[in-house]
């Protein structure tokens, strides 16, 4: 399997992402919903530009670090969902914004929105800001429509800044959430006089019930692009959907039932993301990895099942595809048993 | 709190590094063991060569491409813990090998040690081989000393390999049953005229009962160049002690209790290690990470303590220093108050 790869290697089967892109992109425009793929998950300017040729309105970054990348790599509609503050940050966003036609970012609270509207007061195009809103998921986010409205007032009398709707990032399970906090905050918008250009949700758990959020007009989901062992869980794709496996050898077999692997922590992770265990084997439904330290991960093989040997590879389906992506300076491109290229993860490790 | 340095960021205090560097090689000298010191910690030359000069007999990688940055770095004296197998990664330790004056590498099963066997049947040096046990951890290892002494048999009888001693990673707690394991080895290698050149045992979480094992002669440690919250939890360190933190900022104070970080999963990671929790804050005893997803931290104000503001920054000691120096490609050296420079990962994502 992959005799030329050296392992630990995290594979991408593109004939899979292509197959995931169209797909939920076709949902997406069916529903009229703008989808707007969260980058977080490839991280790679070239999954991000088969995207947008896909239909996609724009990208989402989590981190500047992120956009800096898409916007080297000439992506011209970016969207950073976090609150960005502090000088060393701001200088960057200003730079970001001079040179990004379409850039926008997240706010949730007075301090955010005041250093945004000090740094972009003088600016020739003012910076689109979206107010974030918790209907649910309990991280960041406005808790009502009321504080939603408040602070969308201040983006708007900032003149360096244009509000740019609403944005949240429901918990799982979330779409009437999502739809009712909606609903009420177009009430109170429509009252204020005030207009919300988007209302964006987003999830991958949930994205194929995106359309029962009625009010939501734009999606924004990752890890669609390459599925993974929790959506899986979750119903949202199957084992054949995952365009991401870590390809595996078999270093020991010791005592009775063992296989250890050389895929542990530094590529899987410590993310269990609701599953047990740290990942599937692809094809091999019987094998779970049960643990794992960081260059190690553990396979139990029952009574009856036929234990592989010191030196056969294995293809593991990570609980979790976006922290995987992180863990590896290369991915290694495929299309089914063929290698395509390998390619440089070019947005990893933007922690700021 | 480091106004120049944009948050997250790993930062390392070097007065505390060599602290603990001191401290920990004095007690090993004033017991008579060897310490190897694993690089896994640091990832850093820098570092590597600090251990060198204040007296450790070589270093500890846990794979190869790490093992090939610290040769690049000059270290002489590498043991690589792993199995090392598959043409790619044999024709890299060959080559290794060629370079380093004192290189090691450890096995625990015949196909490991047959492919060493192959590639080094005409080196000019043979490749020393320690057989690795099982104590108790249950990861890799033979897991009796009969089977230890078979494997020894068949490295001393392969001309291009020299039988290098006897290797155990223990589970925690574990420092009476590596000193029977290894007794019962002493016997029967004494009994077969086989002489064990190196009996090595280490972790962390014990090593200031290194001693107590008896039969060892060297211990591997890396943790403790660092220290980190489960050191803390374990009794071998005190907060003081933790060289490594994360600098983080908080970006959000939604509802009536969160405080929401900078620092997610992407620099913290989700390793528990037998934690409540992600990681504590440094000085503020009354905060925990209580849950992380990838670019946020969450942390809950009680009643009655004073919440951080938004802007506000934090230090956050990590559960496990390890995984964390494998998120950044570059960490912040400190002393105290002061930067002392910024240092690249060297041997950060050296997953092969």
């Amino acid at each position: 399997m992959f005799p030329d790869i050296d392992t630990p290697a995290v594979l991408i089967d593109l004939d899979v992402a292509e197959r995931n892109i169209r797909h939920f992109q076709d949902y997406c425009t069916e529903h009229g919903l703008a989808l707007r793929p969260h980058i977080k998950t490839h991280k790679l300017p070239r999954l991000a530009h088969l995207q947008m040729a896909a239909g996609a309105v724009g990208v989402n970054c989590q981190k500047l670090g992120e956009a800096e990348v898409m916007a080297d790599a000439g992506l011209e509609d970016i969207l950073i969902t976090y609150n960005i503050l502090g000088p060393m940050k701001l200088a960057r966003l200003k730079a970001l914004a001079d040179r990004v036609p379409r850039l926008a970012v997240t706010a949730d609270n007075p301090v955010v929105v005041d250093g945004l509207a000090e740094t972009f007061a003088g600016a020739e195009r003012p910076l689109t800001v979206r107010v974030e809103c918790d209907t649910g998921a309990r991280r960041c986010g406005v808790a009502t429509a009321d504080e939603a409205l408040a602070l969308a007032r201040r983006i708007d009398a900032a003149p360096g800044l244009a509000f740019g709707g609403l944005l949240t990032y429901p918990a799982p399970g979330g779409v009437h959430a999502v739809r009712a906090f909606f609903q009420d905050a177009r009430k109170r918008f429509d009252a204020a006089g005030l207009d919300i250009p988007v209302l964006s949700s987003g999830g991958s758990p949930d994205m194929w019930r995106a359309h029962e959020a009625g009010e939501v007009t734009e999606y924004r989901a990752g890890t669609y692009v390459y599925n993974d062992r929790s959506l899986i869980a979750a119903g949202a794709c199957h084992p054949a959907d995952c365009a991401l496996t870590v390809l595996s050898t078999v270093v020991s077999t010791p005592g009775r039932s063992r296989v250890i692997v050389d895929a542990g922590s530094k590529v899987l992770t410590t993310d269990l993301f609701g599953q047990t265990g740290y990942g599937m084997v692809a094809g091999r439904p019987e094998f779970e990895v049960t643990a794992v330290s960081e260059e190690h991960g553990h396979l139990m093989a029952g009574a009856g099942t036929a234990r592989p040997r010191v030196g056969e590879r294995l293809r593991i389906i990570p609980n979790h595809a976006c922290v995987v992506s992180n863990m590896v300076d290369h991915v290694v491109l495929v299309r089914g048993d063929k290698v395509v290229a390998t390619e440089p993860v070019a947005a990893r490790g933007r922690v700021t």
